[in-house]
């Protein structure tokens, strides 16, 4: 902190100080990278919403509204007119000006319909509301909000049971989402979901259980599927059930349903949890594990404004998943901040650990930054997945990565560039790997990283210990896959990726564009907005005239040694104003291309 | 951070900086708001130090100075005068002095009682001591040190047998402090004192326990008491005892007192705090936990110095109890820090659960500075307790709240303001919101709140869901309370509060004066300083040259621009410069009269 | 933070700043400070590395390089040349670059190798290589890099049949590590480990046991052993177990060995544990617990890249033992930061809880940040052990303790300059107190410091009470030792100490010299570097134009005010530019010299 001793008395000196530039310098880089959103709840039919109802209708402002005073009954009248509704929630957002929920809110409001206030009141809603009833009415309206907040892919939570059908699933990317099939398999009603979508008779048996699960593996990898998602209470701990005692639970499941004991429905959950855990193995799907949430714990709450926790978990209570299954990748999301330093001191010593989002409860900027920065300086940088917006709307996928973005930019600013020393394009390279470069090598270039870890060993891809060598009596365990070339059949939709599994290692490392993942491609071939030059970024306030002075002062200094990637070390080659990662073309890297297999390697580990 | 980076060469061009000056304008401004201190242990009947002897007495001085090598037996040899009980203390302050409590010491000097220097040692502490003794003996220095430290009023901490008399229950507000009832009433002692307390006598049915409490709440309410207050363990959770077993547990208190099994003493403490939580539900008093501190853990420690926690508890732990009481208020404190995300957490979803203060082991900058910005940046404004003393003594209330405004000022100007784009006038509101206004909202207008936040809904003050709904085989639940019309006449001693509950909801928002509960009224009737006017805030070192240029040069922009309280969407009227939250008079609110009720709404929701 | 609101329109003012100055002053003098490394795991027969094969093969770069991607298999070939596993790492180091072991990493080259980068990577490891392993060949390679890292001594982990032979105990300062005996000792190579060592035959007495310990203890105290200390898991309670329980639990280790219970097992760890308290007590060692690890999580990780935690632990678990061991210190160490309020708390409390350096996960600046802001702000500083490398190595004591010494330089510039208004000069005081005279204090002086806290006080030494005096049915508990009378005689190794144990306590605290422990006189008595003079410290860029003149203004202002030690309330003798803790000459302090006994006491408090 700067303090009145700092002052010194006036002399002839005159010093030029630019407080924060390199935390906005950084910002103003990654906030143009185009994103892919790793986990919303969007609903791929209706992605975006067509009234404010549908913004102001989040549970976050609903839920905080309620704890504000409101009550229910008003919230969650049967048949309300989304104005009326509007109408209502404006009336109680006074007490929640203050939340970082509400700054989303605004910035919404102000980016997508023009909206000229801080405060959305009495006074102004009844515009705002026909302006962005106007605007959402466009029948380009999603489109319009991935260009404008620069969004490229989202990924899903669906149903074990959906179709997946009437989409763009390159635009809007399934994940198959688990938490009724391990947590609700009681329910008939499940049971039936499960045998109807999957077509397979549930006889009692775990391999009819392990075949109907499997069955819906193969829809969701067939219709682009990247990842298998769960979330889990704090008391869960998932452990190997034997094949006796696991079949005595489902048969409770089968014949006694919600009477089943609670032992019973334990004993069955981590059976159906560990059978998810080997089709992620089986498959090459991460595996995402949200873990703390409590369920109902406030049960007269409004629509999704029950859910509180236990902070006293701990990610101990995965040790046996994590050294059963090496070859599947968790990204794990914590509901409480006291649980990061678990999750970074885990993500630094287990290679199938990933650090993944600001989850929820602790999806505020003060959360985000003692988590994001603990990160940063313990994780290896490829296994850290920056953020997601969990996003029941698109709108709300802006506001809530630039409120990420903004804590990212300082502290990469504050701890690596000032402390650390390192120049301004180093720390935007970091941030663009944790924002957007992570979520292709993760979730859609599986297979290839799979081949890339291995063939960048000095050893060959068959020393890798088996995954499943510990998975005791299961007898599926002989099954469980440990190499890349049982990959089943269907998670290779195309003639190049087959291809790519079979040339040699050395050859595969000069492929770069044979390297992406089939969907990967298909996205990059995606029409894309022009890269912003650097040259136009402005600053916040461009009509203030001593800023412009600075602006114009700085340009110089900053193209002259900022921008030229490949000076230095540099071997990495995205470019920080778009969000594609690219290997270098024989044109661009005539240089580096002399420097033989060490280069690959670590353009491989990128 | 600025780094050397950031200082360019020397050019034409000059640039002011005033480092934190947003923080420091808030901090002037919160800093003139007239406090209410929510909870202490001041003694009504001798609220004020005699000697410096009862400040460094205080258990902070006693127990570091232990912890740092000084044995006990110095500090707590009988009969010591006070003279030598400060020498004592003072050879042995300085390996404190890097701590948060040596700077309250040193403040409290200064501000009282001229200290110049900012050690307090073996060379200074004779004439310091004497000049206290001699400020102290004013005959008004009670009155002295509250007009100093802008108090208009303490809380209290009332054992619940104390008479209440004798004391000016405005500034001095009773509050029922509960710790004995609940975890000592297998003593002997405690019962006799209940019995003779409440003129009831403790037949072995619960009725009669019951009705002796009530007694005591009655008494409580009728003196002005504004809470109850219990202090609890790590391992406590209030459940619902049924009638048959809390009976029994009731039976083994009284006849086999201190030798009565855990078992029922723990079913006992559960059944009188539930039934503390009836009567506060009964007498529309906020019940405030405060949460997680192990008694007697280091049994040799001096004078409450013995007191230490197993941070490893969770308010999942109160989940029945916050559904169970929808209409009590639960200002909740916290012991540890890692609690306060869960706090953070429960208080935003549920209605009935407050943030409250930052307690004790938690009560140094660091912890306050991320624990307060965690809440400021998720829990709706008008739920958050900013601070209390808990002060033994008056002159503590001041360097307390002091290092508690610093840093909310300083989390105000870097997220608020700097993050978020607030202006330094907003930022202030909230600062006052959460410092004063809250403390009249929740502790003092109950009723009237209770009122306002049903007629603020769209729908009738019975829609409320009663808030015994499940409180099972408990008889009496019949009797509790779910709407504000059945309010025991001994909650509204005034004639202007009952009429002001039969006014039409419409009306009632009308009234101004009316909505204050008649205790907050005549506390505002008292006299008060004049509120600085912003024009005079000056900078710590106005002497500075270059400051008071600064300053100079700074102000008509503020006059312009700043502090024009009803432009834009503003429809607060607390006076930042003073404690006193205003309701616009006609004469003032002219314009904004004309908004209907969509106005009315949002000044009853502050 | 500074945003663009602070920056104003030009005017003819011209204003000098200098962000920072504060923690950058405070930093070059806490970094000129000699260092006693109180925790390493240094070999003292090779201490410093002798190629780069030595500093990458460190276990954070192979288990972040394994982490990040890289097989187990080529990590830990058999055989490995050196060279080969430089080459191996360097290519799977770029994901790791973010991290602050990374940073270590090459400052450690950057510092003596003469690296010029700031990316180790394969178009330049070999140079290094080279450069690195003519560099390390010389004979006096670890002195070279203690005297360049300005460490004066070390503090190792001996086994606890360490001979502790054939090194310099002044500069290796063993300490008894006894996790084997504690948590291995079902293992027969344990047993026959302590039989052969101590030449006591265990016969199945528990007094067998606690001669042999104390024979080792006999044998660690006459070599110079300063400390005794453990690693323990999250779930370890210790407690006094009865020597019946205890005895049948030594007797299942004996004859059961790896097949005894595990309930044996604990309880033969907690009568261990104890006994090794009642040594320490005894011998009046130190006892380092190191709170927290779970061993082996991930089993098939690399080498000392297993382990992993269970952050749900408390200090309440250790409540009976810092109850029963009123005289041993107990330096703290917690593995997680969540931990760390515990820990404040406990140290605020208990006068023999002591907090200890920032441990493995913890070890990272942001929580060190955060742990070392919440200890300063609330621990005695006489309490404060600030850090300790924990290195393998000599060459990684610089970089770690550097990283350190800069969060530091940030905390005591930010909260006690910022914002207590604290002089730098006091700020560095405490700097030094906690980096390095407190490591004195407590672990080499302690003897002395006993009986210093005893004469200070206004009671006799035997007012102390009894260490053991509740250990219930242990018989031993009579031989324990409450006071200094009866240290062993081989802990007194020199005559002058045995004379001032005799010599009335006016007196004792008259002596200077002899007040050291002979160790400490011993390490005193070494060569030592000139200390830098303050006006030589300078910038980090001196070449920087504007930098230079400012340094050039503010030296004259330094000179005048700034260390002239003996003026104000200063008692305080250490040299801020070394590491020496000097108690005043006559020649020097004659003019303190005069305020008797108040001033004697305070500098022994010291």
């Amino acid at each position: 902190m700067l303090n009145s001793e700092t002052l010194l008395p006036p002399t002839h000196l005159t010093v030029i100080v630019m407080p924060h530039s390199a935390a906005e310098t950084i910002y103003q880089a990654i906030e143009s990278i185009e994103l892919i959103d790793p986990h919303t709840h969007i609903n791929p039919h209706a992605p975006a919403s067509r009234t404010l109802a549908d913004i102001l209708g989040y549970h976050y402002y609903t839920e905080l509204a309620h704890s504000a005073g409101m009550p229910k009954e008003p919230i969650e009248e049967p048949d309300l007119a989304p104005r009326e509704l509007v109408r209502r929630l404006v009336e109680n957002l006074q007490p929640l000006e203050n939340t970082s929920q509400y700054h989303w809110l605004v910035a919404i409001c102000q980016k997508f319909f023009s909206f000229q206030s801080d405060r959305l009141d009495s006074s102004n809603w009844e515009a705002l509301y026909d302006t962005a009833e106007k605007t959402m009415s466009a029948a380009d309206w999603s489109q319009t909000v991935l260009q404008e907040s620069k969004v490229r892919a989202v990924f899903l939570t669906n149903d074990f049971d959906d179709s997946l059908e009437g989409f763009d699933t390159e635009t809007y990317i399934p994940c198959l989402r688990t938490d009724d099939l391990v947590f609700k398999f009681h329910q008939r009603e499940t049971q039936e979901r499960l045998e109807r979508s999957s077509g397979v008779s549930l006889n009692g048996s775990l391999s009819s259980l392990r075949d109907a699960l499997r069955q819906r593996f193969e829809h969701f990898s067939a219709k682009g599927g990247r990842a298998c998602a769960i979330s889990l209470p704090p008391n869960f701990e998932p452990t190997l059930v034997n094949e006796g005692r696991g079949t005595n639970a489902f048969d409770a499941m089968l014949h006694q349903s919600e009477s089943a004991a609670p032992a019973q429905k334990q004993a069955f959950s981590r059976t159906l949890f560990w059978m998810l855990a080997e089709l992620c193995d089986e498959f090459g799907l991460p595996f995402d594990l949200m873990i703390g949430v409590n369920r109902g714990v406030y049960a007269s709450g409004v629509y999704q404004g029950q859910d509180l926790y236990d902070s006293r978990v701990s990610l101990i209570q995965y040790r046996e998943l994590f050294n059963a299954f090496a070859d599947v990748k968790f990204p794990v999301s914590v509901l409480a901040s006291v649980t990061n330093q678990e999750l970074v001191s885990y993500a630094w010593i287990f290679p199938n650990v990933l650090t993944n989002g600001h989850w929820w409860y602790s999806n505020t900027p003060s959360f985000i930054h003692r988590d994001a920065q603990a990160r940063l300086e313990a994780v290896p940088a490829n296994k850290q997945i920056g953020y997601y917006s969990d996003a029941y709307k698109l709108e709300f996928v802006w506001p809530k990565f630039d409120m990420y973005r903004r804590v990212l930019s300082n502290v990469l600013a504050d701890h690596f560039v000032g402390m650390n020393g390192w120049s301004e394009e180093r720390a935007i390279e970091l941030g663009h790997r944790v924002l957007r470069g992570n979520v292709e090598e993760i979730f859609l270039k599986q297979s290839a990283s799979k081949m890339t870890f291995d063939s960048a060993s000095s050893k060959p891809a068959s020393s890798k210990p088996a995954s499943t060598s510990d998975l005791g009596s299961i007898a599926l365990a002989a099954e469980a896959i440990g190499t890349v070339a049982v990959e089943p059949i269907d998670q290779l939709p195309s003639e190049d990726e087959i291809q790519m599994l079979e040339v040699p290692d050395v050859e595969l490392d000069r492929g770069s564009d044979q390297e992406s993942h089939p969907d990967a491609d298909a996205i990059d071939a995606q029409a894309e907005p022009d890269p912003l030059p650097l040259e136009s970024l402005s600053f916040d306030n461009p009509s203030d005239e001593s800023a412009a002075s600075l602006h114009h002062e700085i340009q110089p200094l900053r193209n002259e040694k900022s921008f030229e990637l490949d000076e230095d070390s540099l071997q990495l080659k995205p470019d920080p104003m778009t969000g594609e990662l690219r290997l270098p073309n024989p044109a661009e890297s005539n240089d580096e291309g002399e420097n033989s297999e060490d280069d690959d390697f670590e353009l491989r580990d990128e």
